[in-house]
């Protein structure tokens, strides 16, 4: 029965896994290059880069299973450590995901093959086959690097000649503004290239599962996330309303939604051999009207790991998102994922730059139903510190959540 | 505002203290002379006695509060650290609640001057007194040290001379019983004793409350606890039966005893000028039929700390005992008390010895709603290496509740 985790990666995402363990005797054992690693304080701690193959046979020596909290782990570095054929570790979720995740190319074209909904795509290697692209995609399209964006980084968003042009949709982007997109993002001419459609959402949403070393599923409820700035701003679990004032479009089916979900959610787990959480992320998109659902979730992209849209289950779950990737990869059962009392709802606020009032970091204790959760770090714009959790019945949530809410968002202009 | 918590003590309780920490921004310090100690995982630890004056100024040095997870710590230890006029460091639950707790008499005296209802008892300084008080109080009786009684050791149970003479009630024991069971305590002459009356309760209580630096009081719900050879077996809250088919007597009003026990505790609270999660003890014992109350709750022990039958607050309740504490001693506003949900019940069972099976010691967690919690220590007969909680709706509760515990019996015997 394991014992000791090994995770590649030691931020938050490592200490939320590593405190999960801990209640089931499970310790954990981080590599991670960055001294003050948030999860170096409830872990052991191989400080070091992810290609020092010292360092990585230090980390693995003991294991009794590698799993990882981000998606962009060099190749490099799970090539040494499932090369060890000796001593051979577990390595879960799968490096197939790792390496699907990695490259938004093979992830649409998963997604594609699974016949889940997805936005338009195509590879662009040269400037020729931009220009190609747009003709069949059309525009606004995001012309995106295929590996390592994150967090709005390496897109860039190609529209119209003219904002004001609204009756020349099928025309083309100049040619010139063509060129300096893909020059800005491939500037070596090395750096391979994805376009994608622009998908009109309403509204945002992302789904977590977790399969097991045999093959069992559970998925959480759908969540409803917000973006500001490309990050994470909130989440609430089930998708509903984020405010009162902000009703849903009444004829959003949600048990469609979810059902939706469910079906390309469980399609990809099996499609990988996956063990282990898995997030993908979801647009919501009006259907044409001869469609038997009026509202299409749209596949965006999967994250092969713990993710930051399901840390509300930590308290809104009968089993958080942290404990069940444990179990999965540890080969344990899998916990119920379902909220934690019938009627449940969650709200999730990212505390992003700094805290809320930096004379009053606790703050947020104040209100009844919150819960808080630092990461341990020193506060930088755009940099994820911590988050804030309500959790409520379902009606009376907002009477707590927006209050929370409002605090997270001073803290994002700190 | 404190980041840096100091525990002296590095048990399971210091262990789940520190990991409610951590989501918190507060780090743990562990003063534990075992090298070995669970809390260590999750915790600075300076291995050390408590008695090592340098290892308690190195413990010291930079903390922001220190608070203790067992009450047995020598009182040269807390005056050492109170002592440190040029950097003093508060020091929670204050140093009054804990002499008061370590000493049976002292603790007996606070409830007759609260007028909280309470055992006959009588200090027992001589074989003389000892002959006195079981004149006045009656027998069967409970002869006790006055300190560093655990897990029903350091007691000797008084009986009539002989079973069979049951209608000699009021007979004292012979003198050479007394003798003897004075002398099996009080071998040296210097150890202080206490006999306290026999109370013939139905059932056992327990209620844990926190209050704040500034005398906020959060009481949780009356807790059900049971024990087997002196150890806490399962608790169970809010009070209720343990077993569908036996249930409680008709006549006991819930309500009732929960107001007797928060007026008690909280009386406690107050006269200790206390700050962190106190856990007092009760038994249910039948009232003489002229009595307000059918039940009267009698208050047995008091454990400044936070208390092994308050565990199932982890998943059972809004804010966990141990992030209460870890809110009252640092100056943070009180968490929510009650139940997680309306309606929800919490049963924990204790595993004592070993692994309820030791080829599977996850086993627990493939019966839905069960939590485990494993404390990282080896197994040993009578020794408490680990929990595990179910939470429900209350009357579904059993049917998860039953198998987990009929796991946790097994390991009693392991």
């Amino acid at each position: 029965m394991p014992s000791l985790i090994g995770i590649l990666g030691g931020g938050q995402l490592a200490r939320m896994l590593a405190l999960a363990g801990h209640p089931l005797g499970l310790r954990s054992r981080i590599l991670d290059p960055a001294p003050d690693s948030p999860a170096a304080a409830v872990a052991d701690h191989i400080c070091a880069d992810y290609t020092d193959k010292a360092a990585l046979n230090q980390f693995a020596d003991g294991l009794d299973v590698i799993t990882y909290e981000f998606e962009n782990i060099p190749a490099d570095c799970i090539h040494h450590l499932a090369a060890r054929v000796h001593t051979p570790i577990p390595i879960y979720p799968p490096p197939l995901a790792l390496t699907t995740g990695q490259d938004r190319l093979s992830e649409k074209s998963l997604f594609r093959s699974l016949n889940i909904p997805v936005a338009p795509f195509a590879d662009i290697a040269t400037l020729d086959s931009l220009h190609a692209a747009v003709q069949t995609i059309g525009l606004p399209a995001i012309l995106k690097t295929r590996r390592l964006g994150y967090d709005g980084k390496g897109q860039v968003v190609l529209r119209e000649p003219s904002a004001h042009a609204q009756d020349s949709s099928s025309s083309p982007a100049p040619p010139l503004e063509l060129a300096a997109a893909f020059q800005s993002l491939n500037p070596t001419g090395r750096t391979p290239l994805i376009l994608e459609g622009f998908i009109p959402f309403i509204a945002e949403a992302s789904m977590l599962a977790v399969r097991s070393r045999w093959g069992d599923i559970r998925t959480y409820p759908l969540i409803r996330n917000e973006h500001k700035s490309g990050i994470l701003r909130r989440s609430r679990a089930p998708f509903g309303p984020f405010d009162p004032h902000a009703p849903l479009p009444p004829d959003l089916d949600l048990a469609d939604l979810e059902n939706q979900a469910i079906t390309a959610t469980t399609r990809i787990l099996e499609a990988l051999n996956y063990t282990g959480v898995l997030a993908v992320e979801y647009f919501i998109l009006p259907t044409p009207s001869h469609s038997p659902h009026p509202y299409t979730l749209i596949a965006s992209e999967i994250a092969p790991r713990v993710h930051n849209s399901g840390h509300w289950t930590i308290e809104g779950s009968t089993t958080s998102q942290f404990e069940n990737h444990l179990r999965a990869v540890c080969g344990l059962p899998l916990g119920d994922t379902a909220m934690r009392f019938p009627g449940a709802a969650a709200s999730m606020s990212n505390l992003v730059g700094g805290w809320p009032d930096p004379q009053d970091p606790h703050g947020v204790l104040a209100i009844p139903a919150a819960h808080i959760h630092l990461y341990g770090k020193s506060p930088r714009p755009g940099r994820k510190v911590g988050h804030a959790t309500v959790i409520g019945p379902a009606p009376d949530l907002d009477s707590s959540a927006a209050p929370v809410q409002a605090l997270a968002d001073a803290s994002w202009r700190s």
